[in-house]
């Protein structure tokens, strides 16, 4: 059984968390703390791993905090910069167990998301036309969503490195519908009442159409990833900081 | 029987039509026309409906010497203004069969693109959001598309109607993802190689979703409209002048 | 101001009735009630449309108080039989307010499904092909969905209806793979985690295809259609028993 | 300029292989022969590669003859049993070019169709449930696609891999919208006129989806595959015989 500590444990992700690790048959719930709770509670007598979900401003300092105490840490908490990253590899190297200390950060620990980016990526060299629709809840301030900017890296960078030009497109008047072009792949963002979080990739060639899609329809959906995240720190995941949540995927 | 003369019959359009008359049960091919044919050749005699598929440059003056020669006509050329019609009304009026001429125009033969346009009219004002996609071949020089101009206005004159406000959006920074605004309708066009005519309208209330989708897949989508047309004008369609497949459909 | 009272107020629905009319600006919430509580105290010096979400065994004793008391219903309870039906007519007709008590059962207040359901039917008889797949969470116990059955039938009556013969289909081998058959028509039920209730319709004519798809993603789906049930009610619906919810949909 | 003959050039598929090696830039369309005409006209004097499109019953005696007159072939004939494979095996050990003879083979040239159904295979551990639907035209007459079947398997294979239990389902009454389980995958097959060939694999956790979905329109959609089977068979493809298009993309 992985003893698994929840940082974060009444927020709105943190909370999901709990439940997850409660209705997991190979884990047990460990401490849950929240803001203002001393994180040096937690240590490796009673934790294994710790998964922490708070806010941006604090989340560097717990990870320090928790790389002191010897714990492996899985982070959802977002707004991870390099310098950041920086500060977490000098923390493992100058910490207590330099040689064995795992820490995890993902900026999406929804699988779908992660697996439809990833075979995007793939994809991408062998069609001639790509687009990528992403659709949110009309709360959402940004658009497009940096998971759909993401998604555009990896298509652009794919057909780049195969040697395809540019998409055809034979627009000659349009007042906006084509939508933002990310590094030559158009993007576009639907906003609608109802929705969560989805992306929609698409490709097309003579005759022939490949459609990747993948929806998260609530929190819930993160905690699959999160689960596979603390097995993984708790298992055969290589010791140091690793970012992203395709590491963890047999692909 | 009902006997169908093709004008513009060795045409991308025509040659479908005369394929579809030929396949239909009720009807039978009696003259096939084209580029350079007399027109006069058509009468009464030898022809019920005459299907006509030119070019918007000459599509006036065949119809008008069709209603001359007294038979009724099914229009698929594009670019018809008021004033064209104006000048069919009339030819009508003041041709052989003042009072019981048909002529039938429509900017939009498939039933599927028909349907979807007019059942997201009535959709609207039942939904928070609304969004519409257009998907086309990349020869496409317009953007967004006609049809998907006029399903955004509908909606957006039927939540007009219903008394709703502007759909939900909290966009704050977007470099171009969200799409032409039509009426404050957003309307997305993709573009993508292998696609042909696609139309999708999406609605969205808090935890439900309506999606109204079309796909025309080849030039002989139009052909189940243009039967349907042609079984109206030898059947009960109206006299005069009717503008618009969604006449002839029992909604 | 609508005074909406509501009965089985702590139930999974009634709960989202409850925060619904809250955030409606039109609506007073009046009285909560539940299991246990007297329904007598609701009358129409405090109440002017009861919501009645509770179970199968108590929602006609529920209903024929309410009748009773003098108030309008809108009842949400499932499992109406022709025979409860009769008992609520029969106690209209004898209570207060014979001549204007209303009340509203509907077995689906998806507003989506609805329209869904009602757009299937008006197109069915306009394409050679139609078939339902129908998409739920795994532990929905029957398949496939009532709604389904109930799309199936009103495209077969459709199609009955203009003539229409069989589906094509030359399929000679199958090992179940093409689903239940529903008055003529093909019905799939797809069982995925993850989901929670969704249906599409495909059409299909040669080059050309609709589809029509609803989806609900929560319980919160279906109030939309309560609160336009209970605007309908404190407004300009017929007197008397009215069910379902497309009575209240202008189409 | 790779020097392409074609075998079966007047058929279906071999005259789209014509028109798209003529579109080819880096190719030149060499002899196209038919039903009756001598194979062995085809040599290394004139030809690189052979594209042998044609029926069961001669494919495997032109491959032979192909092989014996020391030009590389891309076959796309379907009906190979392993036995055949061998025969061609055999042939290649005993023909003129033994060591570096080339021979490709592939039951499926649409990439998005090989794509999804890899896809399907790496995404299918990830997650709770999985289902394939697949939808074709009316005439085909066998249900489900071997492409679904395959699929299927692929996806029960990976599960047991990774100790997956079964897909949950607590369907208790269905009379058989549930579909044909193939290895404990549901498999659904929609018939629809308008459509060819798609597939669509639906795989659920907790709060979300990943569809993948391949849509082929028509045969158009395979000849990007047989130009990256002929340029790889002119390139780095693998000497003796390969059977399948995932073998020569980049995965």
């Amino acid at each position: 059984m992985v003893k698994v500590s929840v940082v974060g444990a009444k927020g709105r992700m943190g909370s999901h968390v709990v439940a997850a690790v409660n209705g997991a048959d190979d884990m047990e719930l460990a401490l849950t703390l929240d803001a203002g709770d001393d994180l040096t509670r937690i240590d490796r007598s009673n934790t294994d791993v710790v998964v922490e979900f708070t806010v941006p401003s604090v989340s560097l300092g717990n990870v320090l905090t928790l790389i002191a105490q010897g714990v492996d840490v899985v982070v959802g908490t977002t707004g991870w910069t390099d310098e950041k990253l920086a500060q977490v590899r000098e923390a493992i190297a100058n910490g207590p167990r330099p040689s064995d200390q795992k820490v995890f950060i993902a900026p999406n620990f929804a699988i779908s998301a992660v697996l439809a980016d990833y075979f995007a990526t793939k994809a991408a060299r062998y069609f001639e036309s790509a687009e990528v629709i992403e659709l949110h809840h009309p709360n959402k301030v940004d658009a497009p969503s940096g998971t759909a900017i993401h998604t555009a890296h990896g298509i652009a960078q794919a057909r780049k490195d195969a040697g395809l030009g540019e998409v055809p497109d034979n627009t000659e008047t349009d007042g906006g519908s084509r939508g933002q072009v990310v590094d030559g792949i158009h993007v576009h963002a639907v906003r609608l009442r109802g929705l969560n979080a989805h992306e929609e990739v698409l490709f097309g060639n003579a005759g022939e159409q490949l459609t990747i899609r993948a929806d998260s329809f609530d929190r819930g959906s993160f905690m699959p990833g999160v689960l596979l995240a603390v097995r993984k720190l708790a298992g055969d995941a290589p010791t140091g900081l690793t970012v992203g949540l395709d590491n963890f995927l047999d692909l």
